[in-house]
């Protein structure tokens, strides 16, 4: 199966990527373009054929690896 | 109306980022891990209000800046 973990900081963290991000867009002339947030997607292919498993063993991965959990939070799409 | 552009590397285009994490997760004894690939994602905060014409908005900030379309596909979802 495939497993999709999209990670972003947490709502309050300072985020520079997308601060910038933002700052760029402005320059090229799209004036309309609030609040940017830049963050990560993993998209993993699993070995297990049981959906309920596959996010289970995702999120361990997210918890262990791939998110800081003090500044980040994820989620998990299977597919 | 919020926009959520997805940027990951074309098939085929050699994605270091995501061959490290995979090994990193092999050594965490996620063994049933196959192939990994890494990408961002963007949520953008736009002024507008119609959903067709901010996902226009979304995929042109895309091709101009936010994805290298040579070795970059992407993907927009407006909510």
């Amino acid at each position: 199966m495939k497993a999709t973990v999209t990670v972003m900081l947490k709502d309050g963290v300072l985020d520079p990527q997308g601060k910038a991000i933002g700052h760029a867009l402005h320059g090229l002339g799209f004036g309309n373009v609030g609040e940017v947030r830049a963050g990560k997607v993993i998209e993993l292919e699993l070995a297990e054929t049981d959906p309920g498993r596959a996010r289970t063993q995702a999120e361990d991965m997210a918890r262990k690896l791939l998110a800081n959990t003090v500044i980040e939070s994820f989620k998990v799409e299977v597919a």
